[in-house]
């Protein structure tokens, strides 16, 4: 198996196989018509973030034991949340590919899409029940709300020329909630104190922001094909994150061009560029860094461990990574 | 106010209207883009039955005292569940009208009904998850989950000659969980002990398929009018239900109208007039009575109250109401 995941552990990567096979079984089970989208979905070499982050503050919560069935299945459940918000976003963005390759809805149609959704998302709250921990189950109730409110929040403010804050509180919901709640319920499952459990929040709350801003950025400077989907896709769509909203105070006449919602010819094109020539890319670049920086922070209170000395390393892979 | 709800106590009516005020509020919470759909969801007159058997089932197993706040959420819960699946259903129907008024995907489009249902299921689980009883949770995930399974079953078996079991095992999936269950769990919020909870279960299970069959002749006896949506709409989509499951015993010919899922010209027509020639209607109609009259069985050994008595005449209710 070539990795797809160098900066983690090797026990983290044999954690992760596991965890991937054991979800094609889950969602495919007696049902056909979710088998071929549950291998499309779990096959597709997605990065597996989320779960890794799981697994990794489990391990460096509890150093010296092993994962219990409930890490496990919690690094499950943050998976299965992740990838039902995909395929939703997909239907509601009418996207047709991601990672390059053709969305479940592109592929299977709305139906199959939105019932897959559906019985992922379903599926997750089942096995959080038998969590057996009402804390853990609020937590991750919490954030699958606000990804809808997220997904709301980004409907709503299309095209609009929102303040880093609200780019912020929306990125929030959309990204870095599940990573902040998933992490800090790891730490819950571990038995770890509650400041434990919140720096291990603060973590994944700020690896998150740091991993969607970078995202974000290669909305702009990425090729087509390692985005698996056209440059500027975001941009076009009036979702307008760092890069643009930190270009607009060095070329203000941006706002014209957004504000008409790119509709008349090379609008796009002229925004892309000049978004390359501000600052715009670098600024958000820094903040994300920022991000980065201050999550590492975050776990100065754990004991040293190689699990703790892999999540610092995956704040630099989520930095320097180039897809 | 005039009743939509004759069979009620006077009481529960007034829990009723609250529980719609408050569902609006919650729904549309500075959510303009839920606004909409919340007037339009909540406010169209639906029937309230899943409401009005948890507010029911809760002041039954503690006869002599108040409502507490996780009784009425728990009713809010089974309502925003159920309203929820509608608006995935109609997506996945591309159904144009329920209750007769536009449904929220052809009044608003495919990507706010994905939205507003994905926001209504997330927020039954935070509300879920807040009603603090692990076992509650449990039981309401797995009718999430179920929800999800009668779909996919539906969706199978488009068009498949099912046994009468496997359309009642549908059934469950589809209508029956989410009663049963949310009836057992007001049962356990009140106190009570589990074998009064599962009397409660079995009620609602048994009201549930009695009150789906008796949609489903409606399906090929009301006026469209009365319906909301053209007769035989099921049929033509390829749901198979008791009546023309029955019918086929009687006409062995509707078998190749179905099989060629009514291609031909006159086909469902010819399908819905053998299906009123036959038995097929009566015979449903025989197995609704059996499931209300063993839904009042399961109520034996509840003490008698106005609100047990008000569970029966319900049963009634579902049996002999005309829409």
């Amino acid at each position: 198996m070539t990795s797809a995941t160098p900066f983690l552990t090797a026990i983290v990567e044999a954690d992760l196989a596991l965890m991937t096979e054991n979800l094609k079984k889950l969602v495919s089970a007696g049902h056909p018509i979710l088998h071929a989208a549950a291998d499309h979905l779990f096959g597709a070499g997605g990065k597996r973030l989320r779960p890794a982050v799981v697994l990794l503050a489990s391990r460096a919560t509890m150093p010296d034991q092993n994962l219990t069935a409930y890490h496990r299945s919690l690094a499950e459940i943050t998976e299965m949340i992740h990838t039902a918000s995909l395929v939703h976003d997909d239907v509601l963005d009418e996207s047709e590919v991601r990672r390059g390759i053709a969305t479940v809805h592109s592929s299977f149609g709305n139906r199959v899409a939105v019932l897959a959704g559906d019985f992922l998302f379903a599926q997750s709250s089942w096995y959080l029940a038998n969590l057996n921990n009402l804390e853990v189950v609020k937590l991750l109730s919490r954030v699958i709300m606000d990804l809808a409110e997220g997904e709301i929040l980004q409907g709503l403010n299309r095209f609009d020329i929102i303040s880093i804050d609200a780019y912020l509180e929306k990125t929030y919901y959309k990204t870095a909630s599940l990573i902040a709640n998933s992490a800090k319920s790891a730490a819950l499952l571990s038995g770890a104190p509650e400041p434990v459990a919140q720096d291990l929040y603060n973590y994944g709350r700020n690896l998150g922001l740091a991993f969607q801003i970078i995202d974000d950025i290669f909305d702009f400077t990425a090729s087509a094909e390692v985005l698996g989907k056209p440059v500027g896709s975001d941009l076009k769509s009036g979702n307008l994150t760092a890069p643009v909203l930190f270009a607009l105070e060095d070329y203000p006449q941006l706002e014209k061009f957004i504000l008409r919602e790119f509709a008349q010819e090379g609008d796009l094109e002229q925004t892309l560029s000049l978004v390359k020539n501000s600052r715009g890319l670098q600024r958000a670049r820094d903040l994300a860094v920022h991000f980065a920086h201050t999550a590492v922070e975050n776990l100065a209170q754990l004991p040293a461990s190689v699990s703790r000395q892999a999540l610092i390393n995956l704040t630099e892979h989520v930095i320097n990574r180039s897809s």
